[in-house]
C-alpha cells in the first residue's frame, strides 16, 4: 500500500454518515475504483472500502490476478459464496445478486455509501435485501484523489513528457509542410487535422501513452473549444492541438494545449494570441495554496473583460470570447477535482494538478488556447509542462 | 436516422411497463447512450427516449453540435430551462438537478425506465422530486443493439479489416525475429510483447482504431486468458495474441486472437493447438439462426471433453483446460449480447455478431486461443474474419 495516501477524509465522511463502508461495483475505468482498489480489470468488479480493511469481490478467472496486484487486504470470488450451485438453482443473475449481498454480509456491511454514479441496479437489489445504499454527493473519493502524492506527480509528469513529444511532432509536421494555393502540404498531400492526429497518436504510443480523441482544429472550427476537427489545414489560420494523453502503466492523465499558425495570423487572432497568454500569466500568478478556484478564475476573467471580450462571468449566455473555465484537475481521470471556475470555493492545497487553459474563441477570427499543467505546491506551483509557448510556427 | 432499426421491441417494453421513457445519464462511452443519441460527447448528458420522440439535454458548448450530429428529435441545453438564475439561488449542483427535472417534466416524463447502469445519485434525486425511476435488468436497449442492420455489420467488418492488419504486422515481428538462447531477437533487442503491442497498436492507429489493451501473452502467462502478457517473448513456446480494437470513426469493435510459436512447439501444445482448431470448427458448425448460445457452447464442450480436457461443463473449478466461454456478442461494446455460453438460451438470429473463441490453457503447457468474428445470417453465418488459422511462424 502506498504509505503517502492519506484515508482520514473518507474514514471520517463514513464514521459521521453512520456508514459501515464505501461500495464500488465498476470496472477499473471508473477512477474511484482504481484508485481504492489498484486492480485494472476490464469488467465491473466490487471493492468494500472500511477504515479497517479494503475487500474485494473478482470473477474466478481475474482471481489469481487480483491477489497477487490489488491494494486489497482480503480478495473473494464468486466461488467462495457457491456461485455455482446457486446458478444452477436460480440463474445466473440472481446468482449474482446473492453472492454480492453475501460478500457484504460477511464483512458486516448493512449501511453502505457509493459514488455517486454507482449502478442503480445493483443497489435497488440490495436494498430489498436489506441493505441501506445512499449514494455519496459529495464524492469523498474525488477529493481525495484530487491531492496527489509525490508517486502520482510523477506519473503526470512522466505523462506529460510523452505529450510534449506528441506536440512536437505536430509542430515539425506544420513546419515542414508546404503552403500551396492556401493549404498546406505535407510530402505531396493536404496535410490534414486527421494526419497530425495520427502523428500525434503514434507518438504517444510510442511513449507509452493511449489518448482516444485528440483536438487538432483549424480557423472556425476552433472556434468551438470541443470541435475535435477535420479535413485540410489552411495557411494564416491559427490550429488549437490539444492533446490529453493517459499513461498506459499508470493510468494517470496530462493534458496540454498550443496553437500554431502558419503563414501570418490575422490581427484580430494576433490579439487573440497576445491576450491570452498575458491571461495564462495572470492564471499562474494567482495559483497558491489557499487561493480558490474561482479566484485564479477571476484572475483570467479580469484579463479578458479589461481587454474588452466577454467571459461567461460578464456574459452567461454569450458564445463568443472567453467561452469555459479556467482549468481542472487531471489525475487518473483527464477531468477531476478541483476546479478553477466561477463558485469553485475550496482552497487549493499542495498537491492538486490542474489545468490552466485560458482560451478565445470567435468564428469570425477562429480559436486560441494556450494550456499547461501545473501541481500546486507549499510556495505556489510548479508547472509540469516543459514547452513553448509560441504562435508562429517556422 | 438508420431506417433499418427496430425499435418494436423497446417500445413494447415501455409500454407493457408502463413507462413514460427510458432514461439514459452518461457519454458516448456508454454503447446503449450512443446508440439511442447518435452524439458522441465526452461528458455524461440525458437522453429520453420515447416511443414519440428522442429527446436529448446537453450543455450550451455541447448544443450547436448535438443539434447538427444527433439522431435526436429535440434539443434542449441547460440555459432553456433558466440554468443560471438556478445557479446563482441554489447552486451548481442543486441547479443541474432542477434542470433535469424540467426536461423530464417538458417532455410528460412521470414514470422512466432506465439502464441497469444508471446513476444512483440522478436516480435517487428524480424520486425525491417525484419521478419513479426504475432500472431495467432485461437490458432492452442492449437487446435492440445485439442485432446489427447492414451499416452496422459493416463497421464491424471494417474494423475486423484493421485488425487483420495489425495480426499480420505482429506476426510479421515473430517472423522476423532471429533466435538467440531461447529468446526472440528483433533488430538486435529482445522481441518483448510490449514491442509486438506497439506494433500492433500503431498499426491499427493508422487504420483508423484505437485500442487499450492489447494481449501479447507466451508461455504461462498466457495460461491466464486475461493475462496481459509482458517481457521478451521466447522459442517454442505458444504466443496468444488477442486484439480487439474500436473503430475511432463509428464506434464499432473488432475482435480476434491467433497464436502462434516461433520454432518448435512441445507435444502437448501441439495437440492444444489440433484439437483447438477442431473446437473451433464445432462451433461454427453449429453456429445458425435458431441455435442458442448454450448449443454453440456445448458443441465446443464436446470437442474437448471427447480429447480428454477439463471444462468449466465437465468441471466449473478446473483452473485447467477450457476455462472460459465460448464466444460473445461484440458492436459498440467490445463485450455484448449475446453470450455463447452454459445457459444462455436465446435463439441466435440473423444481424447477430459474435466471437467464436475456443482455447485450452495449462501452465504447465501455456495457452492456445483461435478467435474469429461472424454474424449469423438466414442460412448459417459468415466469417467477418480473413486471417490464416496457423501454428508455427516460419
Amino acid at each position: 500500500m502506498d504509505d503517502e495516501r492519506d484515508y482520514g477524509a473518507l474514514d471520517a465522511f463514513l464514521r459521521e454518515a453512520g456508514r459501515d463502508g464505501y461500495l464500488l461495483h465498476a470496472s477499473a475505468d471508473l477512477a474511484d475504483q482504481y484508485y481504492l482498489s489498484g486492480f485494472d480489470a476490464p469488467g465491473p468488479f466490487v471493492t468494500l472500502y472500511t477504515p479497517e480493511r479494503t475487500a474485494l469481490l473478482v470473477s474466478g478467472l481475474e482471481y489469481g490476478r487480483a491477489t497477487n496486484e490489488a491494494r486489497a487486504d482480503v480478495v473473494r470470488r464468486y466461488a467462495d459464496y457457491d456461485y455455482h450451485a446457486l446458478v444452477a438453482e436460480h440463474g445466473r443473475e440472481e446468482a449474482s445478486r446473492r453472492v454480492l449481498a453475501a460478500f457484504l454480509d460477511e464483512f458486516g456491511a448493512t449501511d453502505v455509501a457509493t459514488n455517486e454514479r454507482f449502478p442503480l441496479g445493483v443497489a435497488d437489489d440490495l436494498r430489498e435485501r436489506g441493505v441501506a445504499v445512499t449514494a455519496d454527493r459529495d464524492d469523498v473519493v474525488g477529493d481525495a484523489r484530487a491531492v496527489k502524492t509525490e508517486t502520482e506527480i510523477e506519473h503526470v509528469r512522466s505523462a506529460q513528457q510523452a505529450n510534449e513529444a506528441a506536440m512536437a511532432a505536430a509542430e515539425d509536421l506544420l513546419a515542414e509542410a508546404d503552403v500551396v494555393d492556401g493549404v498546406l502540404l505535407y510530402r505531396d498531400d493536404p496535410l490534414t487535422a486527421e494526419r497530425v492526429k495520427e502523428e500525434i497518436e503514434v507518438t504517444l504510443l510510442r511513449h507509452g501513452c493511449s489518448l482516444d480523441e485528440t483536438i487538432v482544429a483549424c480557423g472556425a472550427d476552433a472556434a468551438e473549444p470541443h470541435n475535435r476537427g477535420r479535413g485540410p489545414l489552411r495557411v494564416n489560420e491559427p490550429v488549437v492541438i490539444d492533446i490529453f494523453p493517459r499513461e498506459k502503466a499508470s493510468k494517470y492523465h496530462a493534458d496540454m494545449t498550443r496553437t500554431f499558425v502558419k503563414g501570418e495570423p490575422t490581427e484580430a487572432a494576433r490579439e487573440f494570441y497576445d491576450v491570452t497568454e498575458r491571461a495564462f500569466e495572470a492564471a499562474f500568478d494567482a495559483l497558491e495554496p489557499g487561493a480558490t478556484g474561482a479566484d485564479v478564475h477571476a484572475a483570467v476573467c479580469d484579463v479578458y473583460e479589461d481587454a474588452g471580450y466577454p467571459t461567461l462571468r460578464s456574459d452567461p449566455d454569450t458564445e463568443t470570447g472567453f467561452i469555459h473555465s479556467t482549468g481542472h484537475g487531471v489525475g487518473l481521470d483527464v477531468h477531476e477535482g478541483p476546479r478553477l471556475s466561477e463558485g469553485a470555493d475550496e482552497a487549493l492545497e499542495p498537491g492538486h494538478v490542474v489545468t490552466i487553459e485560458p482560451g478565445l474563441y470567435d468564428s469570425a477570427v477562429g480559436g486560441v488556447r494556450i494550456e499547461d499543467i501545473a501541481v500546486v505546491t507549499e510556495d505556489g506551483y510548479e508547472d509540469l509542462t516543459d514547452y513553448p509557448v509560441e504562435f508562429v510556427v517556422e
